[in-house]
């Protein structure tokens, strides 16, 4: 993969003239990864700020996402990009292979905090082809404390093994899984008593089950649940 | 906060004709906002396809990140966008507060597989002033779950306590923690087995604490650790 | 349940004569119920001494059990007792519902530490029946924080429901939980590295999946694992 | 340290006529040292009955602890045995090094469940003299998993490292690590909002810290926290 950090904040490309090109490179060659994401960050509060001159006093006073999104850390899935959304507008939670994990307080967290305090309408699960994540938990390979996050994707796999194992590819088995497992978090977002409080209160949030193509760049929806669908009586609290 | 959900990936104001807008408006108004992320999704995707048609297939076959970015979950704070970032730059992890919590499962898993399976070069732990994380751990509120987590956070007030009463005003104590919060976070990371690891086998990753600033948009760095600096001897590991 | 606490570390009955026996109970009506079990402690040590002058001295330079014991927080199934063992020999994780998840840092911090340094050659999963735990599990009640352990008992159930619903009563039906449940958390220990790194260096430990009934006294073996015994392959690890 | 499992239940020395310790030595030379315990259970189990016919079905319809034991997993620190209690006394809990994790599921399952549920009215940490797992988290060794739960006894150093070293000996040091971890533990169950709520409502439990001596069998109070009691304000919950 080319990579290359540019040094602006927007997708524009700008032309500069020549010379001002060649001492620009000049420069940057001398200058750390890290820095240079703070010269970015230069130019593009900078930017925004000619464009909008009351954008981040706006940001700064008040946060109300519509959204959380519980996404992967690959990093080629940023949530607000890919969606086509603004700063201010994505609660979000980025583990690897997008799990929600029902002892995990990290997400548990996250999760009350966006549901009772944000009050957001939307929580989208969002996985996507390929996932490296998905993929070491279909492996017998030892990846140290690793191992211990992917477990909960291996019992994914347990759960719907004659689903996957019917695809006759290695990859269509990869895909598959990782499909199963976006429905599976979705479920488990609906196990958890803050969803199930959330519901029967106020009618919200509603969950989405997404997965992001890196071939296409495209969202595909691949399940739903909302107050009132009917959820596994053996995960459901009668008394919140 | 006023906000809105654009119909365009980028950020580049289009300007339709009066009527078309008109409809456009309407048409929205029947939309759900997930949809509408749906149909952003679809434009970004046709755009980026048309300005590079070989971008998504250049990020679908490999993944190899820089940076690990450790951030907050709120929504005004993206990653990738403050720091004009491209997908494939930045493998993130987004949590409440921004916390490295040496038991936490999830966090460890990111931090494993981005040092050792991507070998980021660089990980930057990112707060921001007025986070609502660290402000709620400086109440006496019962936040219910939530309390396991920013427990993390009145440990840093513990330790650092005379420096931040030593502010006379409440947002200076606020700020003075979040940014002593961001460098204990720091320390965290450089307290594990994985970071001294990395560190004595590779001269990696470059450690860095950065604060936000919802105000003005910009990054302050305010702090550093890497390879060779000095760690308190009590959670050095001397047989990695 | 009438429960008495004994002012004696032994469970021989002691004759007192009655004026003594009746100062006792005066004084010990003035005592907290702590207190007592701090009397009962000296008391305990004393005898201790006495029938064996070496018996503290001999335990506190060295530990080593052969047994490590995985068992339910319930005050009626203490391991040592029901197993006939004394000080020195079994080492020993109590929770609810006696499970083996595999997120745990607390449990997987004993596990590690009983089969690598302990060296330890036999674990012993032990649950019991009319598990307050696992009862709790099948009931749609909110238990607040208890629910995020129980639904580790709750995701046994779903796996093996078509089983455990096949008992026509409900007592029987939570009996055959309780044994599938241990059954499953033995499982979740061969699923480790750990203990798979063991088997492969050492051939130990042996599994044992045991249940206690709380009527009879009697410990029941449900099942046994043990190095070259069948494993799940999406489960084994190839490169220990 | 010579280790023999007994086969009797009880702790009173049985003798047999030569032949017969013969030919039981042999018969248990045979036998896998977990067969025995179960031998062992059976003869527990009928000596019970015979003294007293209704102990167990007692006990079996109910379980009514006054105590919640906080202990280390140490084969050397059994419960019921040093505090002289019978099954049905004691709710235990016992992990590495007593510790009172706050984002430990494990533990805040089994404090929730004592303290709402049964109602104990005490609750006791309880720390021993020369333990290995707080000896651990004093060397500089990498321990694997178990770095992530003795960082937690790390950190009591940190805050305490005056009072610590202080002390001119290795095991002064070591003890008085061990006594400040155990009150470090009462603190961290005192700034639950589990127990702040019981304090609130029910004025129990009352929290006690101990100490258990391996060289004399002694169980020594370090410290006691009591509803009322002055708690560090930046923990304490004032909407319970």
């Amino acid at each position: 993969m080319k990579k290359k950090i540019i040094s602006k904040g927007s997708t524009k490309p700008k032309v500069k003239p020549p010379d001002e090109e060649a001492a620009a490179k000049k420069k940057k060659s001398l200058i750390m990864p890290h820095e240079q994401l703070l010269i970015n960050n230069r130019e593009w509060a900078k930017e925004e700020s000619i464009k909008d001159p009351e954008f981040f006093h706006r940001l700064a006073h008040v946060q109300s996402p519509k959204f959380l999104w519980i996404g992967c850390s690959d990093s080629r899935v940023p949530a607000d990009r890919i969606t086509g959304t603004q700063p201010g507008e994505i609660f979000v939670h980025r583990n690897i292979a997008n799990m929600v994990v029902h002892t995990d307080i990290n997400l548990l967290a996250v999760l009350e905090y966006a549901v009772f305090h944000l009050k957001v309408e939307h929580i989208i699960v969002c996985g996507h082809y390929n996932c490296g994540g998905v993929k070491a938990a279909m492996t017998q390979h030892n990846f140290g404390i690793i191992n211990k996050w992917i477990r909960n994707i291996k019992d994914v796999y347990r759960i719907h093994r004659d689903e996957i194992d019917f695809q006759t590819k290695e990859d269509e088995r990869l895909n598959r899984l990782i499909e199963l497992n976006v429905q599976e978090q979705v479920m488990n977002l609906a196990k958890t008593s803050i969803v199930q409080k959330a519901w029967k209160e106020h009618k919200r949030p509603h969950l989405h089950g997404w997965v992001y193509g890196l071939e296409d760049g495209l969202l595909k929806p691949v399940c739903e649940m909302n107050h009132g669908d009917h959820l596994d009586p053996l995960y459901e609290f009668d008394d919140l």
